[in-house]
């Protein structure tokens, strides 16, 4: 008898990336992925290590899964696999939770494991500060073991709640795009769960006796992810019926394809709107579609140094009217002291 | 003492689109733009007969607002204004509703007014089958009447639980692009209101003591899109925000600009991947940006029959991989019995 459907599920979704992640490294062990089941590869004095595969993990359900699939399926592909749990100091006995995690990755039979204590600052709000603490923390232990991807526990649910708070920005489909199941420098992160639902990754802790552990910040109110999955999400779903999840989900994955073919576009287009001098003629600019010059202004006031955060729908929008509304209009200020105007059919974005 | 801010805010986007329409149309009748305020244009023999602009107005609040603003501004620039409602015969008494509605319509000083019913079917269920009914009453009144344009009511609030929906399809950024400005044959369908909250439209009846009819469909959970509009839409609010409406309007406008432009290139780059016959080249799509890829697939199959109502992401998701993961799969059927095959490095997609 196979295993219980949630946990065949969870495992095939880690063994998938985990064959991308020796195809894209192209590494010596990719053989390991022929040996029979079960075999591991021969250790000599003449083989190289085999790679190592982290999975980054709260204690929660969704990455307790992740850890319990990786470590199942890692040795049968020639893989280590290594676990890390970031503390975060944020609530009291933190340490002791991180702590719990670490004996029960090392329990599944990760090797090695580790937690790692960061201090989460203040920049962009409470989730944004300990997003980048985690990250940090995440590519520092990554480097220090030599390894060669880091899993994340992100579910098809979470992706509907990025969505969704893209769509709060107002600010376009490269917003809406979601996360990506391949990201960060060298396509180190890997979310293997990103087309898995939560239910399927708690039903395989659950069938696996793996005890799961719930972060009282995903119920808390106070952040806006929790309010969206608790209250937001569900009357969504009340209003347009079951798979709202889902559609969400595939308004990432296609919203990414055009935003990323819509980059391609203005790169290419960039070079062919610049005059001798490197200065964008607004004639040329006026020929192109709205979506490619505005992408093109987009970037053109991030490389004079507006910071890309800072720069709305609503700034571009303004730039773009020197050229689409033109009727003598003054120099137009954007975030990070940065200055677009339009002289004699040119248009200059520069700092002021 | 001018007039209250909302039914300034009203007068000053029905005077916008009325400038649009005259512009659009280059009539003869534009020179009456230059006419002092409020005098009417000469009438004489030789003078051709003004343009004709329709409000389609039910009764309720945002098209009591803009039938309003139709008839303060209208006369004007020299442009006749008239009314349609439609009796959808859905309610008992709905027959007598419109006729009110006309006497509403004709107290405003529009003319010509008229009710038009019609005969609801049940094609793609029953708010889709209203609007289909709808619409072709419409064309026909205005189509009847010489009309220029039919003026609708639908606000911001409309525009943010149209792509609330088109996301609930997951079907991507053209669906979620919501409702154009401009629409129909020849542009003949105008939204003025679409940048405008439907509180300032309502504010706006209550100024000018216009009584408004508030249609019992509008608050019937029976309707997807009074659950969102009672429900769904609140509680996402309360969840990320005010200005989550704003922000849904803006994604609508931008998706709208990008979904143009990349059926744009689809359509170009669809010459350069044919072969002398006509077929579509493996190799060449291959070679595409997945986004202009899928749009190219999506574009011959519906002018090979499939329906595109009823073609959805997965079915070209389906179609591409025959592309891009060739491993020797057989016809893939579409809707409207449509297949589409490879052959000899060629993509053959027809009636089967």
């Amino acid at each position: 008898m196979g295993p219980h459907p949630a946990v065949a599920a969870i495992r095939l979704a880690v063994r998938r990336v985990l064959h991308d992640i020796l195809n894209d490294h192209s590494l010596p062990q990719q053989a390991g992925a022929a040996l029979p089941t079960g075999t591991p590869p021969r250790s000599g004095a003449e083989a190289p290590s085999p790679p190592l595969v982290l999975v980054a993990c709260s204690g929660g359900a969704d990455s307790m899964a992740l850890a319990s699939a990786l470590a199942f399926e890692a040795p049968r592909l020639g893989i280590r696999a290594g676990g890390v749990t970031v503390d975060h100091g944020l609530q009291p006995g933190s340490d002791l939770r991180a702590a719990e995690v670490c004996l029960r990755l090392r329990e599944l039979g990760l090797d090695p494991v580790e937690s790692t204590a960061v201090t989460v600052g203040r920049e962009g709000g409470p989730e944004a500060a300990a997003r980048d603490a985690r990250y940090a923390a995440l590519d520092h232990a990554a480097e220090r073991h030599g390894a060669a991807a880091v899993l994340l526990g992100h579910t098809r649910d979470d992706q509907a709640e990025t969505v969704l708070l893209g769509l709060a920005r107002g600010s376009g489909i490269r917003s809406l795009s979601g996360m990506a199941a391949v990201s960060g420098a060298g396509g180190r992160y890997r979310r293997p769960f990103l087309e898995l639902d939560r239910q399927t990754a708690r039903k395989a802790c659950m069938m696996q006796s793996l005890p799961v552990w719930d972060d009282p910040h995903n119920a808390d109110p106070a952040y806006t992810r929790s309010r969206l999955r608790h209250e937001g999400l569900p009357a969504l779903e009340k209003a347009l019926g079951k798979g709202v999840v889902e559609a969400l989900a595939r308004t990432a994955q296609l919203s990414r394809d055009d935003a990323d073919a819509l980059d391609t576009w203005a790169r290419q287009a960039e070079a062919t709107v610049r005059d001798a001098a490197g200065l964008l003629e607004c004639a040329k600019l006026y020929a192109l579609p709205p979506a490619v010059r505005r992408r093109i202004l987009r970037r053109a006031a991030i490389e004079a140094g507006a910071p890309a955060g800072s720069l709305f729908a609503r700034h571009i929008e303004e730039v773009d009217r020197l050229i689409t509304g033109w009727r003598g209009q003054g120099a137009i200020n954007l975030p990070g002291k940065v200055v677009a105007q339009r002289q004699g059919g040119r248009l200059v974005i520069r700092q002021g």
